[in-house]
């Protein structure tokens, strides 16, 4: 029996100063969980408040966003830091976080790290101990946003909950992971796909490849992310909750997705 | 009947990547009390991780050092900040140290406002509001260390415990305030008078003054501050040390200097 | 007998990173010369390369704007800098600016000071000096663009050109000067007005006053300035072009203007 | 025939605010080339402005050093940065710190890239070819400092002058190139033997290996490199000008150098 519920999640609070980026207001009408940039790559103390507080105030999820600290790369640019300085680098933001959280009387529930940082810990053993060692160390009931690998394995080493994260958007291949961008399909542009395809990743755990296959997700699907800065982030997001209603799948936060996942694993 | 008792205090962790400023090694073996550089004006996550791992090994008390966002001016340079920037800074860099403080099993005792945010904050409603209102949302337990005016003021309305700081090796003026560093008795570079001044003002609340005077100093002296950049600052302490154990008075943390004023004042 | 044209210049290559702000493709249609940004409130070196690559091919003039070095401020924030400070960090940004020049075969025309330090440099000396003096150091046929005070002192001084700016979208008061933006008429929202108002200031040298008064401008009107974040910026500019051209005033360069002055003068 | 003289450079001018690294006033007194750090890894401007004033002053040779955009990692960290971005940073870090050149009445004469960003260029296409694109469109009359590699073949190929650098306080292997700093014998700490490999260098074009063999150099030693972190810089290069003069040796600046080596190879 596979659960009937997925969260759904947007990078959120990545403004800075006089900068705005993304629609958050709108954004934030259509998530059940946040990924909140943490002042590293993007986002600054008053964005954060902001953020934090909408959060708080619409019930929604709080996620730590750590980046490397690069606004000028947006986080999107691998720097070859040692394992010390990601550590400790991912516990500062997730600290100056918590302190929104806290005064606004929420919680953060998981830590989904930013751009290159997040995608090379699927495959650098340092970065994924370096992250995880500082969620670890700070609080062990958070919950990590993975895709497969390195990330994911170091998380259950340490008895980290692990969130498998599906991208909504984005074209995946027949070994079941996301094509690159660049690849003609690497973008989905139709909102109605967008809705089907989260649907069927939840109801049946597969997805429609790029070349037109079906074959099972390489994962669970516990929380499905919207790319702020896909053109159509909001229709797609409108269409994808209604799909999910339609369907009778629970929009939900993902620690409730989890609990649901763990009751059913233990029936 | 007065305190038998002082905390000792130095700003720690102000070195930066690849630029160490300070001897915290040995200033760690001097001091009872800690304001640690959150990351703005000095500090970077590495240096905080450490220099909180040492208080918390040596029984430091652990103190935030928040400060503007001016690396390249160190702190000391007013900025012209909304009250809500000044306020979000704050809570941003409280929550970032806390992290560390956290990990190593210690807790943030007190908040230090930084240079010219400490200064300004001493006659700036606008700063006076937003520091205390950032260190009671996070934490109404913590105490804030000030000298006289404003920052003392809406602390207490906050209810926030205060620590009246003595600046050991500055000469202080017949109105009881430290003169300017600019003036020709500023600075003190004698350590057996830093060891004087201090065990008189615990022992009788005065302080000699550059004209000669004995006059009592405007506020109790809970906590006394050596300056790291003062160029004699080891021999400072070191004679400092041993003139407060020489006369009985007891070099401890900031709590327990307040709680047993609070005590002396409760019989 | 009055200059028959006037630049029209706005505020450019604001951009930094991920983060876009202001059309700068569709101003740049609109201007006859820029104020770019230089890296310390604004733009990052990609951002500078293209506003540079575009003017030099368009014929815009090329115009420094330097600020301080206050990303998340936007340099909307007073520093408390010494003199020292403003001069070296303004000479960086010119340098920074001009090698962008060099490279694209155009050249640096004037220097318009940014936001804050624009502001306070008319009215603080410290700043006046130190702005002028970079700026005379570097390149003493540069034009300063004022209003009134001590920046135009300071530069005639020296020696160095002024450029009078009208501020087009912005409310004057009774005393020839722009009323605060907090003012009910203190940003103009009629593109029409704008345009007359621009053509009234040329011809005239007179601006019709918040209080419906027509005074004359405290100084000439060399060039006028579009806010790039005005809600109407480039309707404002459409409105302002075709006003310039019905009335038969030249739209140029901020150098040509000043030259027809100096010509007039001189008969 | 052998050209009988030799460059000597240190980085200098790498302090920043209130951070001190290096001993400049003495390392000034050593050298007869400098490499300034350009605000971006490090230096500020005023240590630029301070820096170029002293070394204008003395008649030491201008050198720009750029480097990453990594201040809190001081451009020792690779960061995956697109060609662009490599290219348009040096670009902007070279036209800063000429304004300072200029101001003073000097001259940048090379360019020489630091940290990670220097070594990455040796090997790595896309570095090379920014960073002489840059050079090239700046000053086509700069030389490059190099080791061997792609970032020199790409400086030929634009008809930029190379100027090699012997690291004269490392250990190099039988293969003419340094060990890394980690082997045994990296570092070299006897001063009088770093006299002696550089003139040997200079006069047979011969280094003495870490394991003991005699081997040519893999390219000219135009200049030698002190490392201002060497804990006995100092030391060493006192002892490195008295051997070259001993030996009647002339330490000059780069551009004699390699004016003297075109006449001999014109003969």
């Amino acid at each position: 029996m596979r659960v009937n519920s997925v969260a759904v999640v947007a990078d959120l609070g990545e403004s800075y100063g006089n900068y705005t980026i993304g629609d958050d207001d709108a954004l934030l009408g259509l998530v059940t969980s946040s990924n909140i940039a943490c002042g590293f790559h993007a986002g600054d103390p008053r964005v954060i408040d902001r953020t934090v507080a909408e959060c708080v105030a619409r019930g929604i999820e709080l996620g730590a966003h750590p980046g490397y600290p690069d606004l000028v790369g947006f986080g999107r640019r691998l720097i070859e830091a040692s394992e010390e300085e990601i550590r400790t680098d991912v516990l500062y933001q997730i600290g100056a976080l918590d302190a929104f959280a806290r005064v606004h009387g929420g919680r953060i529930s998981h830590v989904a790290p930013h751009g290159r940082m997040g995608s090379i810990a699927q495959t650098d053993a340092k970065h994924a101990r370096a992250i995880t060692d500082a969620v670890f160390a700070y609080d062990s009931s958070y919950i990590v946003i993975c895709q497969q690998g390195l990330l994911a394995e170091e998380s259950r080493k340490r008895g980290l909950e692990v969130g498998y994260v599906f991208l909504a958007d984005r074209g995946y291949g027949d070994d079941g992971w996301p094509v690159p961008r660049s690849h003609p399909d690497g973008l989905i542009y139709d909102p109605a796909a967008i809705g089907d395809r989260v649907t069927q990743v939840v109801r049946e755990g597969t997805v429609t490849t790029v070349d037109g296959n079906t074959v099972p997700l390489g994962h669970d699907a516990d929380i499905v992310l919207l790319h702020g800065d896909h053109p159509n982030v909001l229709e797609n997001g409108t269409v994808l909750r209604a799909s999910l209603a339609a369907e009778g799948i629970r929009a939900t936060g993902l620690r409730e997705v989890l609990s649901e996942k763990a009751a059913l694993a233990a029936r």
